[in-house]
């Protein structure tokens, strides 16, 4: 018999521990894994790696250390999904290759994104909590706003700088708020000039209550607890705007800060959009069984899916063959969002794509809540546990020993136990960690020969030539294009094509100033606005350096 | 008697171990330390962290937990040196204030930077060792070089992934060098589509040997080291050229590999060319007791200063009062820039300190060389302690614990060797830890009535407005200028300006598209070549784009 290709998308909760399930049926699957990043996040840790209690490569685990090697994982970008052809499209590496891969069983795993662009401003100057560079970056900032406020002069600029608000009362954003009071203060004893009185917090929530998904008595104690820590709680409030220190409440309510953490938004990637199958509230809704109704071999888990929470009710059969035609309506209730629920998910759809293969009958999922724990910071929590309503240290307890256990691999689960353990008699670590990232513009150079593009390739940035030659060539034009100073390429980019039209090569020693693809899409909507000011400007500029050139450095020399 | 005020420039070695001897004498002076990080760089460590054997923020230590809160640490960056009016200028916080701070002492261990201009394309593409962000962003090439080369479908693509090019075959570029070998060697164990023989390590180095600071048995013994795990050596060769895959050897021979990492180039910084003092090779002459000849009360050490290795010769005196005049001429033989000289300095040039304070007499600098260490990667290294040789575990081992030793702070000191206990027994973590920093060109939203930057502020991006009214003032001027979608403002940096000229407030709620300084002078010299063809193209989207307002967004409504 010959092995199914199996391809998962997204390694989360859902996609890794499917992956991680399959691993032992590799008679039947040639199993790979694509993710943009090589880790697996455990996105329940991230506001602790904002509060430096853990270290930040220990709320992650490689997917190719939680894998075995026979499951291919592909740090790559998915770009399309075709299920009329059954493949489906990456970008991948720094060379920004399309490649297409086939499957027979397809697994959507994507997880969801955070869509802030309902309102006005918060895109754009909100912290968001999604993955470890979310965390990281929120990290540097706090950091960055007690070594200001520790120093300036300016009283307002103080407080703008102590202030933090979180919009998002939910699990998430209680968490991080609760670590971050808790990490803020106990850092005060190095910074001698900020009071802990000067320190403010805002938890702005659109339900009339926090944590709604809780028992009320447990919600009730969280809101004690964050008020008694000196928390303002705004709940029954949206956010109608956001600028760079203030957030603006629906009733026109100011509260101006310069953090500002958005833990609401959650969406589902803008690829699932595109699919002709059906949805529920932007989710993928799949049958009980988790197959996507209507497409064979195609399944979803986990946040992108909507999988009914309970097994079609007794008077139908609930056990059905793979081979059964029949596509049945998805109930209402779909399980929430969770990496609890994800995790139980990927059990059932591993053991579901094994029984297919075999043509053995599927397993229905059925969802059920272990309970829910949330950690308040300073060593508080809440928790409800199979029916059982627990506060304070022991839920803060619980909270890291059901953590730990949940933490794929014993190496992660080891460094995040020690760090707890050091974390009882060492101080937290208030190091920024900021590290540099390619930058959005730089200069390239390129030897004679060298390849800057090629045709078929993902575009990617834009390149203004500064030095040298380069020689332009499709397959389809007979012409040959050369460009030099002043010249540009890589502009079909911003013409909304997907793939390089043609290859680039360097005919001499030369150097361009490339601008990567985001960035150039957002410069270009300041030319649009800027352009028609600044032509003369421009001209003037030009000729000046064109003058400067000739005068100073021979460049041009270098051309035959 | 009134407390004299010492300004520390550079939290290095130097600078913050004098920090430390002077924190017992609060009696006698007010001290300040200013860098650009808030926290100190074990930068020994460096190579350990790109491997990942220990965490990055175990080889950085934050300033306020290593000093008391009676010195003052303040994050900003030095712009200006005013030897003339005893005051630096600073620019600190995201609002780019500039501030100028008086001193009675000053003390400038500023350390050096790496200045790889003489290289045609090297600045542009080779990775560098001075700092965390360094290490952290070689670590993630490391990595994505791993992914990539197991999932490429090209030979030649897979061949430059799996090329790495180490610069300068001292310490630094030895060390790097043997533990990315030793890393990236034991890593494939998860990616099953690369074989050890396919990674290619070559070290490349000027002088006519490897090492040559160390005995000469010693560096055999890791030249042979390195040979036998398959490293290319190329001695007395220089870099000719870099491009983003090539490095072009002295006699022309090149090598194709995507990483390029550079030791060399160590210079020292900037700032420090326009004072006008004695200067060896660029770094500050200090007499004998560190002080800088003719400048009452300047002091430096480092990596920044040449300081005397040896006392002066036995005719002349060796310790001198402190008001005598005579300057005397620095023999040539300055101390090492290693950190082991710059710990020694620290503690002389604080004990002078005290010593002028209290009118007694210096102490001369005498620099002992302890010994040197390098660590070869695998549980390899070389050191010669006391005049003894040692090679192999043992020099290893010995490292370990000398720089356990010399790291500062008891929980700096235990998370290390917990990290390397853990070391023994767990996975190395193959995680990239990508961190989004502060993009280079972004929106930023105003309400009616913020100050967008003041008169006097050091000047920061560049603005274009997209939305909303903005008003220009200054003091000089009468007129107030209104600024509309498509206007700009904050150009006055372009010009050379070192502060704001004007203070631009927003008069409605609005938004701007903002580039960072150093980004849009990048781009200008894009434009310089760009505009002269590109005028008709900009004119074209104006227009188009000018439609497009006009028909969907009613943007236009917010005018007044």
């Amino acid at each position: 018999m010959q092995k199914q290709r199996v391809l998962i998308l997204g390694a989360g909760f859902g996609g890794m521990f499917t992956a991680r399930h399959l691993a032992r049926h590799s008679d039947l699957f040639d199993v790979e894994i694509i993710d943009e990043e090589n880790y697996f996040v455990f996105q329940p840790l991230l506001p602790e790696v904002v509060a430096g209690t853990i270290e930040a490569s220990d709320a992650v685990a490689p997917l190719r250390r939680l894998l075995p090697n026979s499951i291919k994982v592909r740090e790559a970008q998915v770009v399309g999904i075709d299920l009329e052809r059954r493949e489906i499209e990456v970008v991948q590496g720094m060379g920004r290759k399309l490649r297409k891969i086939g499957y027979d069983q397809l697994v959507i795993a994507m997880g969801s994104r955070v869509d802030l662009s309902r309102f006005p401003g918060l895109a754009d100057h909100a912290f968001t909590m999604k993955d470890l560079s979310d965390a990281f970056a929120l990290r540097n900032h706090l950091v960055d706003c007690l070594e200001q406020a520790d120093i300036t002069e300016e009283p307002e600029l103080k407080r703008r700088l102590l202030t933090f608000a979180v919009i998002g009362g939910g699990l998430s954003g209680v968490e991080v708020l609760g670590e971050m009071e808790h990490m803020l203060s106990s850092a005060l004893r190095f910074y001698p000039h900020i009071r802990r009185e000067e320190l403010r917090f805002a938890l702005i929530e659109y339900a009339p209550t926090i944590l709604a998904e809780m028992p009320e008595n447990l919600s009730a104690y969280a809101l004690r607890r964050l008020q008694k820590r000196g928390v303002e709680i705004y709940t029954g409030q949206g956010v109608k705007s956001a600028s760079s220190d203030t957030v603006e409440l629906s009733d026109g309510r100011l509260i101006h800060g310069m953090t500002i953490i958005a833990t609401i938004g959650n969406s589902p990637p803008p690829l699932l959009a595109e699919l002709p199958i059906a949805k529920q509230r932007g989710r993928i809704a799949t049958d009980h069984c988790l197959r996507v109704p209507g497409q064979d071999g195609v399944w979803a888990l986990g946040d992108a899916a909507a999988v009914p929470a309970e097994p079609p009710p007794a008077d139908s059969r609930p056990h059905r063959r793979a081979d059964d035609p029949k596509v049945e309506v998805p109930p209402p209730t779909a399980a929430p969002p969770t990496a609890q629920a994800a995790r139980q998910q990927a059990k059932v759809l591993a053991a579901n794509l094994v029984a297919q293969a075999r043509g053995e009958p599927m397993t229905p999922f059925h969802y059920r809540s272990k309970g829910q724990l949330a950690s308040l910071g300073g060593q508080r929590g809440i928790a409800n546990i199979l029916g059982v309503n627990i506060s304070g240290f022991p839920a803060f307890f619980l909270w890291r020993l059901l953590y730990l256990g949940m933490l794929p691999g014993a190496a992660t689960k080891t460094r995040v136990a020690v760090d707890w353990l050091l974390g009882l008699f060492l101080r937290r670590n208030l190091v920024k960690v900021v590290q540099r990232m390619e930058p959005a513009i730089f200069q390239s150079h390129y030897r004679e020969g060298d390849v800057v593009f090629r045709e078929g390739d993902a575009c990617g940035p834009f390149f203004i030539v500064m030095a040298g030659r380069f020689e332009r060539k499709s397959r389809g034009a007979d012409t040959i294009e050369i460009i030099e100073r002043g010249g540009v390429f890589g502009e079909s980019a911003l013409k909304g094509e997907k793939t390089r039209q043609s290859t680039v090569t360097a005919l001499e020693n030369g150097c361009c100033l490339v601008i990567k693809r985001d960035d150039f899409a957002l410069l270009s909507k300041g030319w649009q606005v800027l352009a028609p000011r600044m032509e003369a400007e421009w001209r003037r500029t030009a000729e000046a350096e064109e003058l400067t050139q000739r005068e100073s450095v021979p460049a041009q020399q270098n051309r035959r």
